[in-house]
């Protein structure tokens, strides 16, 4: 398909699509003439994948490039992979200044927690590690909720059980584009579904009880 | 307190104390003379509360101002202030074109699973019943993983059993400034700890399942 079609196939505009082939998001097309390439269906598949890693993950382009750049290293193993585009995904959070004095407390929450539950195979260098940190400095400096190490482990023990039964639905007999994507789009995009969810489930319970009066 | 002890106090930068003041996200301090004046704890406990949502959250300055604005019209109930900052939060998740084929059939999902699930006392408008609908709409699209109602629901339940026990601990028996705070940072800051440890777990699971001559 020539470049119109693939614009019309990916709901990604022209420029877009340039700027990504530029980039090295998007392999090249096939080239046909001096000014005419044709693309085909990985490209349609490569520009939907990130088109909602950016429309609902918010990634940045960096993020993006590790992600297509793991897609591509036909060496690693499907765990390898999976670290690689976890350590893309993590979010920047903005490091929060040594001198708030959480710093440490939070370090030792997040170290306790991470063993408590059993999570021994997460990399030493995982960057999450990192951001469950500074979430929990940041809780920790924020002040209306204090974490305390049953609290950090209930919401532990609730995300175990979410991510246990997640991967145990993943299915391991496809290419490994196929894999990847699933990878990226469930952490993403899943990840947000029961963000919206756990909302949307919030004013339905503060409702019930802070609003007996209400409309039933 | 002086301008330079409410930075120090709070951490955040004096330009962007100044910012805040004019955009009126903070009150003013009292006018001790024509140059100086006067905060107090309020001033920090509210700067840290916008710290926290901007570094956590990624709220912008008009979420900050639906919230404080919130905060100070005394005369919401704790269900509308829920409402109001719920609305706030809801994040601005890209809208997708029409001409994508999924729109009509990710409001059919959204409306049974909150329907199935239960949660009647959701208002119609909700500003997070079109972020659900978004997500849904974008994994829909993206491929990899297509929603179904059994999934859908699955992730429902999970978010049900989660807000139910959080919102079942907050504490009710204190002031209004404090019980929006604890709603707002339960919301951001607690919902961003959940994914967080979700994809740490995740990665333990992922090397359990994928990556078992690895190390234990």
């Amino acid at each position: 398909m020539q470049l119109f079609e693939l614009v019309q196939e990916s709901g990604v505009p022209a420029a877009t699509v340039k700027y990504y082939l530029r980039e090295g998001l998007l392999p090249p097309g096939r080239k046909v003439s001096a000014r005419v390439s044709e693309y085909d269906e990985t490209h349609v598949r490569r520009l939907r994948l990130i088109r909602v890693l950016r429309e609902v993950g918010g990634l940045s382009v960096a993020a993006l490039r590790d992600i297509v750049e793991t897609a591509e290293d036909e060496a690693l193993t499907a765990q390898a992979m999976f670290c690689r585009t976890a350590d893309a995904i993590a979010p920047a959070l903005v490091a929060r200044p040594a001198d708030d004095g959480h710093r440490a407390e939070a370090e030792r929450m997040a170290e306790q927690v991470v063993s408590d539950v059993g999570w021994t195979r997460v990399r030493p260098e995982a960057a999450d590690r990192e951001s469950l940190v500074s979430v929990l400095e940041a809780l920790l400096g924020a002040g209306p909720l204090t974490p305390y190490p049953a609290m950090v482990r209930w919401y532990a023990d609730q995300a175990d059980a979410i991510a246990r039964f997640e991967i145990s639905m993943v299915n391991a007999d496809q290419d490994r584009e196929s894999l990847l994507e699933e990878m990226v789009v469930g952490s993403v995009v899943l990840g947000e579904l029961l963000v919206v969810m756990r909302r949307l489930a919030q004013e339905h319970h503060s409702a019930e009880r802070f609003d007996e009066g209400g409309p039933a």
